[in-house]
């Protein structure tokens, strides 16, 4: 039985068995879920519907025993209400105009981000409405760097763009980091005071970074983030989720203020903990495509991963979103083997 | 004046100036190396001419005070000469008939690869004899799991499927890197025959993997290449460069046999200096994007990794391969920051 251990977790005790959620555990692999994204006309409108959004967190609860929903919702919503548009490609992805072919780069400002964001919080009341007590409620947000890597190209994919663009436009990025932290930061605060019990900050794109840049677009974004946060009176536990930081992980646990530490599909438990300050929480890191796999590989590598973070407070997690093509059957056997049933 | 400085930081001795090579130095970035693609009729003929490889070779060497050539060729001529087609698509890169679409695995054997891989060392041949004795000839293979993964995938990109191949098929993925151990062994050991000074193993996907399927797909037959090496009477120095292993680097550095270890973009010096063996000769990594972006940028960024490599023998070279659209005169611009002048 779940008696919010996630976010006992996240307050730094060792709960055993780890309380589990999974990345996009609300999404594709589920036919329930297709069906009901077939009623909303594009994606950033199924984002803004409070019913549909609401609904598709729900459906994974109701079929697997896990611990935590998260907001559903696009880390691009925080662009989209800067006023930069952005729109989705069936089966490709995220698009917007890409700020690299202007001449001047028109961002927006913070200000009104969070009136246009009213519906994603309307979102939170009802998701916090409609959960039993024991779950934890997620809410997320991007970290400044990926989202603005978005917002530079226009897409998703390499990033040596974005990189160039850091090199040879300085103030131009880190004027657009700025925005973002303040924009993100009262995003992120308005989701808590709709009933959020903890937070999420995705830095999917930390790879690839020189550490001179790291330091620059990962690092001091995201400890502005998170000082803002707390200047803002936000309090619960913020998950840092750098994926692909590699080498520079630990400096990331360090010096961001994050509470605990989201760990990518090739990064050892034992190096987490090491690199993390004493007794940081940490979660992950199961590989995605042994979620495809199911059978003996994965409930191998489910015992692997549970053996390998029992030195640190742990909420199991998968390394990277689960893919569309994952049977639903494997996540509930999953969750059997972490729960020992 | 260079005096096979490159060696001598291969065998330990740290050099100031650090001597410099750069990865794909000879290629499409240079005008010459256009014009004399288009007298092959596709990339594999160009591959396997000696003539044209030899002076795409030289190409670079004319043009600036580099301390090392590497042989022109490709990391897809061990499948190629193990009889799995391999072709390259203009513009987008190689492509083999996949082993994922195919029910049994017919991978070929080991024993004729060095007799079809002939004109190779021709080439390493006709370079070494064309160049000054004080330039260092690096001669090169993709490690097995790389290029394994365009065995089994067919392609370059994503490795998810791979990696799933890895999972399910565990006996047929095991037994393909064993015959690419051997081959690749075989190839190495014949190019040093022909004159290479120096051996580099680029395991370019690196990253992504799980630790337990690291130790399997990289640790395991990278250690039994170096081996194998070693057995066939090799006793030149071995760069290995896993690109992207991130937290994982330290275990490729201590547990394989290489004498050197490249460095990748994110990697701090400091870090692969702590987790490397005492000691150990490290090579890179500059970001290729400031050699597009040039001026104070460039200079700054090739400044930090001097300072940074300076506890270590250092090699310099990029975090990754040059660019097409890197202009040649910014390559030489950095030359002339490295050398002092």
């Amino acid at each position: 039985m779940t008696d919010r251990s996630m976010l006992r977790v996240l307050n730094g005790e060792r709960v055993d068995p780890p309380p589990v959620w999974i990345m996009r555990q609300a999404g594709r692999y589920l036919p329930e879920y297709r069906q009901l994204r077939a009623q909303a006309k594009d994606f950033m409108s199924f984002c803004y519907s409070p019913a549909l959004a609401t609904e598709a967190v729900l459906q994974p609860l109701r079929r697997f025993d896990l611990d935590a929903a998260i907001l559903f919702s696009d880390i691009l919503v925080i662009p989209d209400a800067l006023g930069h548009k952005v729109w989705f490609v069936e089966g490709e992805g995220p698009r917007l105009e890409p700020l690299l072919d202007q001449a001047t780069w028109s961002i927006g400002a913070a200000d009104h981000v969070v009136t246009r964001l009213a519906p994603v919080y309307e979102t939170v009341q009802r998701i916090r409405a409609a959960l039993p007590d024991q779950i934890t409620l997620i809410g997320f947000a991007g970290g400044p760097w990926t989202v603005a890597t978005y917002m530079i190209q226009g897409e998703g994919g390499e990033k040596d763009r974005c990189r160039r663009a850091a090199y040879e436009r300085p103030a131009d990025v880190d004027s657009l980091l700025s925005v973002l932290v303040e924009a993100t930061a009262q995003h992120l605060a308005a989701q808590v005071a709709a009933g959020a019990d903890c937070l999420q900050i995705f830095e999917s794109w930390s790879e690839g970074l020189p550490e001179p840049l790291f330091e620059r677009v990962i690092l001091n974004p995201t400890r502005a983030l998170v000082d803002r946060l707390r200047a803002l009176g936000v309090t619960v536990p913020v998950i840092g989720f750098p994926r692909g930081a590699g080498a520079l992980l630990g400096r990331y646990a360090r010096e961001t203020g994050v509470n605990a530490l989201g760990v990518d599909t090739q990064t050892p438990a034992a190096f987490a903990r090491a690199q993390a300050p004493d007794g940081m929480p940490l979660q992950g890191n199961l590989d995605p495509q042994l979620l495809i796999c199911g059978g003996p590989a994965l409930e191998a590598g489910a015992r692997h991963v549970i053996e390998s973070f029992r030195g640190s407070p742990h909420i199991f997690n998968l390394g990277h979103g689960i893919t569309p093509q994952t049977p639903p059957e494997h996540l509930a056997a999953l969750v059997n083997v972490i729960k020992g049933r």
